[in-house]
C-alpha cells in the first residue's frame, strides 16, 4: 500500500478517534483526540473535518464512540441508544451525503447482528466502521493506480482545490495518481492552484504534497493559463462532487474553466471520481444544482480586513458544471472510463 | 466631457499635487496634497500612485513643483536644479516606462523656453505638466468612445484587474466605454475579477464603479468561465502593459486564459490600449519579458497570516501574454484595430 497521510482513524487501544484539524492547517498541524459523539459533533459541525469521504467515516466511528458505553442489556435498548446518537450525528452537517450514507450502513450492521449479545455488537459495529474506512482506502488505490498508470516519470500534473488524502481516509481521488507514482518510483510534479475563495488549495493540497514529499508549486488561479502555455503541464486531474450520467461533472468553481484551458492547449484533462459520486439520476449537468455561498468569502479575505468596498455586489457560486466533452476520462475504482460517457457510465450501472 | 475620479491632479490655486491614494482603498478614501518633490517620489515609490498613465502624469507635475522655488536666476542653473530634481524622480521606479517618458517630455518644453526668463519657464512647466494630463484624459475619452460604440444598453461586460480612471488621470482605458456609455444614457453592467494576487478587481475596479453608480458584480477570477457560460457576459474589455506588432498583447496575469474563456464561449474579447503602449520594436509577444514576483503576494494574502505551508514553492508572474487570435480588436484612441494586427498596426504607424 502506498503512504499518505491519514486524517481520520480509529485508536482502538485508546478507542479514540483521530483527527487531523483542517480548520487550522497549514499554520498549525494538530491532531484531535475524540472519545465522545458531541466532540465527533463539533469536528464535522466545524469542518475541522472535511472532504464527503472523511465526514462519512467521521461519523461511522461517531456511531460506535457514541454507543460503546451504553449500558443497554438488551438490544430495543441498545437500538433506542443507536438512534439517539445517529439522529445527533446527522444533524452535524445536513447536507453531507456520505455523512448519512455511513450512518445508514452502521444502522444495517446493527440490524444484521440483532440475534448476538450486546458486547459482541458494539464490537461488529466498531468493525463495521473500521469496513468503511477500509473500502474508502482501497477506491482510493484504485483510483491512483489506474491514473498511476496515465503518468510517466518527470511528469507534472495540474490540479485544483483539495481532493487529496485529507479529503478522504485514503491517497484521495485527484492526488491518488501522484501518490500511486512516487511510490512506483515516478517523478511526479505538482502545480496547485490555490483555489479561491477558500483557499483549499494553498491551504490542504499545498500541505499534504509538501509533507509528503512532492515537488509542489502554488499558483493562483488566474495563472493557470500561463503555465499550460509554457508548456509546463502533461496533465490536469481534479476531484468532483457529482457526476452525471452523460459525464458532466460538478465541481470546485473554476474547475470548468481550467477544463477549457486544457483543451485549449492540448493537455488530457482527468476527473477522478469513486463511483459514489456519478449520480444516474442527473441526465446531463443541468440537472445539477449549483449551491451559492455568501459573498463575504470573496470580500472579507479570511475575516481580518474586507479588501473589497462594503456595497459592491458579488456572486459565489461555490461549484460549476465541467462540460463531459472537455473531459478526456473519468477516472473510477473500476475502471478509466472515455466518452462517450452515456454509453460507458450506463454500462458500469447496468 | 464624461465625469470620473479624478486620482491625479493639480490644485494650481495651492501649488499642490492631489492624490488619491491607492494603497488604503477601498477602506480609507484619502486624497493626499504633495507639494514637495519628496513627497510626490514616495507616492510614486510605495504604489500610492498606480498605472502608468496616472505614474507621468504624477512625475511631470513633481517636476514642476520641485523647480517652482528654485532661486536660479539664470537658465544654466535652472537647469542644474531641473536635472537634480529629474533625476531624483526618476529612481522613484526604475521599470514605469511613462515616469522617463513624462520626465524626458518635461526636459524637452524646458529647452524649448531656455530663451524666456525664469518665472515664465516655470509657467511653462506647469503648463506642460497639465498638457499632458489633458491629453491623457482625451486618449482615455476617445477610447472610451469607440468602446462604447461597441456597447447596447442592457449590456454586461467582463474586466480584469484595473485599467480604470483611477490608472490614469481621465476615464481609464478598459473602463472608458463603460463611463461614456453610463453618460450616453446606456446601462452598462460590470463584471470585475477580483484579480489575485494582488486583488486590484476588488480594491480599485469594484471601488471605482460602485463610487461612479455602475452595476458592478465582484467575483474570483475562477468564476468568470461560469458567468460567461450562463450567457451573462456580452464582451470582455481588458487593459493592457504592451501590445506586440502582431498583437499579441501583454496585461495583467490571467488576461489570456479570460480571452480563451470567451473564445470558448463565443464572446468578443477588447483589449483598451493607447497608442504609446504598441511597441513596434516587439514582433511577438515572445519579444516581451515576463516579470516574476515575490511568493509571498501569493502565500501572505496581505501580510497578516500566512495562508500556505512555508516550504511550498510559488510561481508569481504578474503578467501574461494573450495570443493576437483570441483577441476580436485593439481599441486605441486613433480607432478601432481589427486582425491582421500586423497590417493595421502597421499602418498606425507607418
Amino acid at each position: 500500500m502506498t503512504s499518505f497521510i491519514q486524517s481520520v482513524k480509529l485508536d482502538d487501544e485508546k478507542d479514540e478517534l483521530v483527527i487531523l484539524d483542517q480548520t487550522i492547517l497549514p499554520n498549525i498541524v494538530d491532531y484531535l483526540h475524540l472519545k465522545t459523539q458531541k466532540s465527533i459533533w463539533d469536528a464535522i459541525y466545524k469542518l475541522k473535518v472535511r472532504g464527503a469521504p472523511a465526514i462519512g467515516i467521521a461519523a461511522a466511528y461517531g456511531q460506535y464512540l457514541g454507543v460503546k458505553s451504553s449500558k443497554a442489556t438488551t438490544y430495543d435498548e441498545f437500538k433506542e441508544d443507536f438512534d439517539k446518537v445517529k439522529d445527533y450525528l446527522a444533524s452535524s452537517r445536513p447536507t453531507a451525503v456520505n455523512l448519512f450514507w455511513a450512518l445508514e450502513r452502521m444502522a444495517k450492521r446493527l440490524e444484521l447482528e440483532k440475534d448476538k449479545c450486546i458486547p459482541e455488537i458494539k464490537t461488529a459495529l466498531m468493525d463495521e466502521a473500521e469496513q468503511i474506512r477500509k473500502e474508502d482506502v482501497l477506491i482510493c488505490e484504485s483510483i491512483g493506480k489506474i491514473g498511476a498508470d496515465l503518468l510517466e516519470d518527470g511528469m507534472t500534473i495540474l490540479t485544483h482545490c483539495n481532493a487529496g488524502s485529507i479529503a478522504t481516509s485514503g491517497l484521495g481521488t485527484a492526488l491518488a495518481p501522484v501518490y500511486v507514482s512516487k511510490a512506483e518510483g515516478k517523478r511526479i510534479a505538482v502545480y496547485a492552484d490555490e483555489t479561491r475563495p477558500l483557499l483549499q488549495g494553498a491551504r490542504l493540497t499545498a500541505w499534504e504534497l509538501v509533507e509528503s514529499g512532492i515537488d509542489t508549486t502554488l499558483i493562483c488561479d488566474n495563472m493557470a493559463s500561463i503555465v499550460m502555455k509554457a508548456g509546463k503541464v502533461d496533465a490536469v486531474f481534479v476531484g468532483c462532487d457529482r457526476v452525471a450520467l452523460n459525464g458532466d461533472t460538478a465541481n470546485k468553481i473554476g474547475t470548468s474553466g481550467l477544463a477549457i484551458l486544457a483543451k485549449h492547449y492540448g493537455i488530457p484533462f482527468y476527473v477522478c471520481a469513486p463511483t459514489s459520486t456519478i449520480d444516474i439520476t442527473c441526465k446531463t449537468g443541468l440537472d445539477i444544482e449549483i449551491e451559492e455561498r455568501s459573498g463575504k468569502e470573496i470580500t472579507d479575505m479570511w475575516y481580518e480586513k474586507p479588501m473589497a468596498p462594503e456595497n459592491v455586489k458579488t456572486y459565489n457560486p461555490c461549484f460549476d458544471v465541467t462540460d463531459h466533452e472537455l473531459i478526456t476520462g473519468i477516472i473510477t475504482e473500476k475502471g478509466l472510463l472515455k466518452p462517450n460517457y452515456t454509453e460507458s457510465i450506463g454500462a458500469l450501472f447496468n
